[in-house]
């Protein structure tokens, strides 16, 4: 399904760089033009959207999920 | 209370660029090398911080927070 | 953009039924064959995706999101 | 413990119909009658609660996780 | 409805010391023997459950959603 | 890097009792004064902060991650 647009307003575009896979969940890194972002998600999700080293992913964090912290 | 290391592993360090201030939630947008990241935290918290425009954060999200998308 | 999958699995599509707007977040209720499904978002994110009455949405949830209660 | 009535809005009650059990997360899924609902607790979790195949359960998401995409 | 048990490991008990009400989501603090935790939930949720100053409550929380830092 | 303050309000100190570790998140259970809280986050975090049995730390939760039940 082609989902037209979603209201996660963080997007971050890149590549996958790494993937740790365990037998629930699955580390995945995505190296983007500022940085590494890190997500885990099932291991199934790894395998149901085929990622592998070098797909193009964005990977996405609702805003609610943010904290700020003053450096 | 100063913090030596925290285990959120996605940190976007940026200046804010725009607050928008509700009676209990706030948003919380920070100009970062990655682009515009958006949180939404406790109004109580942006005062407890003095957050305002120009304000040095870092935003952090937790890995499992974030999710991936195939482009 | 256009995104062709996403890892979140659960998801529930339905059309928007009730909207309350607040200031920073508003919340969302698509009704859906599961039943009523209550989001909050930003407000921003409402005005850019333009949503209102009756907008076909697919509703979606994080696997790590999701407790499980026995009954 | 018995609790009267819990705060989160989004209840999906089912069946457990498939448990992959890790060493430290698990994913329960649970047949709904309205489709699939996935979860990722802890393994402790379901050994406490002695979640099972057919176990009736209800999955909870609180409103502030579900995201919301355009079709 | 009543539940059983829920697979939130972490609950604290105690009572509500101050609601602040916003149009969409409200703030609940409750004080606990950990000391005061703070919780946003939607203000529907808050009517429905009929929360207010005094009343028991538990304030839950999913072991994701936990960090930890370092002192 | 030091972080002088974050907007987390809800922090429970504590001292780890128990570490489960499994190949991409691991359980991290912290002795409180009152009680146990449990976070699950990436094996590679608690390598990184270098977490052991022991390590005084602050377990943090964000106030939107926080549900209430009624008892």
């Amino acid at each position: 399904m082609s989902i037209q647009s979603i209201n996660v307003r963080n997007q971050f575009r890149g590549r996958i760089k790494e993937i740790i896979r365990g037998p629930v969940v699955s580390e995945i890194d995505v190296e983007t033009p500022h940085g590494l972002v890190t997500s885990v998600i099932t291991t199934r999700s790894v395998d149901e959207l085929q990622l592998q080293l070098g797909s193009e992913v964005i990977a996405l964090v609702k805003s609610t999920e943010v904290s700020i912290a003053k450096v």
